[in-house]
């Protein structure tokens, strides 16, 4: 056993859930095999505790890393930060050049706010939205972190739960009971549906994920945009997961869709903890007449982070870089599966691309993957969040592995071998699900 | 006008609040001339955008810098991170690390989890107690943060609010307002207040500072505890704000009593953001069973940081020295007023002292005392955090400027001066109340 499963086994005595993220979890990749814990991380290698050397081909932090881990910029930009000192009594400059920044990305924004995390994000802006609407109940469509005002679907006497959203089967224990009835969730591209629910909970504000598993169909975006505007909405979109990743900025500008409130997270300060809340002023000000205040949100790093990587991004126009290399993948996982006859289904934009067997074994096959992967130095699973550190070559080796893999999971299916002996351990866990 | 102010002026039209913090906002210490921003920070001196210099005798980040600014041997850990990464889809071994430590430090304690603000720590620890109790009602005696559970407060149909917890008339906007009558305020030191809210409001959980303005009266703590005891009710300390002043762990080691959870703050990272929650496992342990995830909490700077903050901490016995010195300026600021016979009350712990003036114009001559000190080169208000990089002598000579100045507050009040035209500007905010 290396020292990463090792310490795992020591970290599930001493923190409930082992990981501070349940996408971290060793056993959402390989249980009992998967390193764990990282000594060293930089371009697209990670290094466990053990020194052994692996090739990131798979989420990329959750995905916070589009410019590669260590990014010599972004990490020179922090360094001047730790120097001249990351807090005083005193603000930094840096989160407001940061809001002028942000602004100028996303034109229709006029005001912004910062937090740490995604989740404190979404609540920041549900508070915002809350007070700048008058109404409290909330559509969601999408995954939008842990906090009360989210997890409170699950309370709801009637209708669906976030089973298709964030995981099935969550038990809401801890979040008040008298949170009932006061979010709703609606599916993605089902625009009847939150029309019903507009119409029928009163609905002071939607929030919603622009784009996940699918595209929007039959004008999904401008019927919500509408509806927001006839029924005087608050219209949110979550661009914590998808922003910086189709273009500078926000997905919406791929569709010339515009909301009331944004989010950024993960891309925004490139492995960095930064997180933001962008509108427009009217929505924004609402901020003023309620409270919302945090220590740690004045400290320097996180902007000082978020503007270089701004620059490098746009410099670079990694969007476009990683959107190329994602479809070159999928490219790569179709055409593999195709030519071994395994059945797989995509989701997601091409930056943030997963793939499901269409099998009963879908576990267990992507148990196998991960398995194989591991042994050739690869941290590999069904999901592949790309970055500009990422090359044709990198990409052309793994998918000489994937071939080799999936042509013994193809004998699987086939009768001619059979998975559970190709396991060497406990199989994966399910992981999160969002609306297809 | 300098550099700050005119960025501040940007500032407020780009950010709703114009700054993250509150107690941050220029108008807290002296509108229209607070220096607002900062380009560097070391030790105790903190240099403006305009490279003034200024020694801060004030809030020292709100009290994140018990050990100064720029502590090179934390600085130089963040740094070691910041070299190797910090970030990967691997989880960083730190976090394992901290645990351990943070359980050593505090043995009724046997299960951590981390965020990275204090807001967000409150918000766990809320939720896993409601989890752990089965009960969703809460008491609380003091400040908690700005999330939704803790301004609910403000929402309740009868009985207190949280004017003398957190800030006198705050409308809770945005906060559902089915979240009313589920958080109920209690005094402090008052029993016999708490006991009747327990048994008419079907209480789960406690949730209070150990100590903020006051010290515990008549075994307070220890009767908190049986009651907690005696109705299976979740005991929560809040020492955010108070750990690592008075002792090496919680200021609930002074007093001998135990809570169930606890969360830190501030003082952890020495500036650098992380905060934690730690507990009996019994209470921890339900945690498992609800959805409590978020990527930013698993950057690696937070727990570097906070590794070697403890080692500092208990090497130094910082605190120790942050109470002799925050006890030394107490002396002074009575004994100048004393002697001035201008008449002021104290609070909170020596490490975290403040005063008012017992004084219709209380504050107009705070404003007159920022005002005067910035002048000659000091970041001072009626508050006064310590940290191991004040001195003697650098208290000493602050305490001339304050003599002089109370001098002159002391001719306003006899009527020899006017303080109305002593003042140069606009006089300064209320800031945060709590409970006396």
């Amino acid at each position: 056993m290396g020292k990463g499963q090792k310490l795992y086994k020591k970290a599930k005595k001493l923190i409930p859930g082992g990981t501070m993220l349940l996408s971290k979890r060793p056993e959402m990749f390989l249980p009992d095999k998967w390193p764990a814990y990282f000594s060293k991380a930089k371009g697209v290698k990670v290094w466990d505790l053990d020194g052994k050397e692996y090739i990131d081909m798979s989420i990329m932090g959750i995905g916070t890393n589009t410019l590669g881990y260590g990014n010599k910029e972004v990490d020179e930009a922090v360094l001047k930060s730790l120097k001249n000192g990351n807090m005083s009594t005193l603000n930094c400059p840096e989160e407001v050049m940061l809001a002028e920044r942000l602004i100028e990305i996303n034109p229709w924004a006029e005001m912004v706010r910062y937090a740490r995390s995604g989740g404190e994000a979404n609540a920041i802006a549900i508070r915002i939205a809350r007070a700048a609407s008058g109404r409290d109940n909330v559509a969601i469509c999408g995954y939008h972190g842990w906090h009360d005002w989210y997890l409170s679907v699950n309370l709801n006497s009637i209708g669906q739960d976030l089973s298709n959203h964030l995981l099935p089967g969550l038990d809401p224990l801890g979040v008040p009971k008298n949170l009932q009835n006061s979010v709703f969730p609606f599916e993605y591209n089902n625009f009847e549906q939150l029309e019903k629910l507009v119409n029928e909970q009163d609905i002071g504000i939607i929030k919603m994920e622009v784009e996940r598993s699918h595209s929007p169909k039959n004008n999904f975006l401008q019927k919500v945009r509408s509806l927001a505007n006839k029924k005087k909405i608050v219209l949110i979109f979550d661009e914590c997961t998808s922003g910086f990743r189709e273009t500078f900025g926000g997905i919406n500008k791929k569709y010339g869709i515009d909301p009331d409130l944004a989010m950024f997270g993960k891309t925004l300060g490139n492995g960095y903890a930064i997180t933001a809340v962008i509108g427009r002023k009217e929505v924004m000000e609402a901020a003023q007449d309620t409270f919302i205040s945090s220590t740690f949100w004045t400290e320097r790093i996180g902007p000082s982070a978020a503007l270089k990587t701004l620059e490098v991004i746009e410099k670079t126009k990694s969007w476009e870089r990683i959107t190329l290399l994602g479809k070159k993948l999928r490219d790569g996982w179709l055409s593999c599966s195709k030519g071994q006859k395994v059945k797989i289904t995509l989701n997601g934009i091409p930056a943030l691309s997963t793939f499901n067997f269409q099998h009963k074994d879908n576990l267990k096959f992507k148990t196998f993957l991960t398995q194989e992967f591991l042994k050739k130095g690869y941290l590999a699973s069904s999901s592949f969040y790309s970055s500009t550190e990422h090359s044709e070559k990198i990409i052309n080796d793994y998918l000489i592995i994937f071939e080799e893999i999936m042509s013994q999971i193809s004998d699987c299916i086939s009768g001619l071998e059979n998975i559970d002996s190709l396991i060497e351990g406990p199989v994966v866990s399910n992981g999160f699900k969002r609306l297809n």
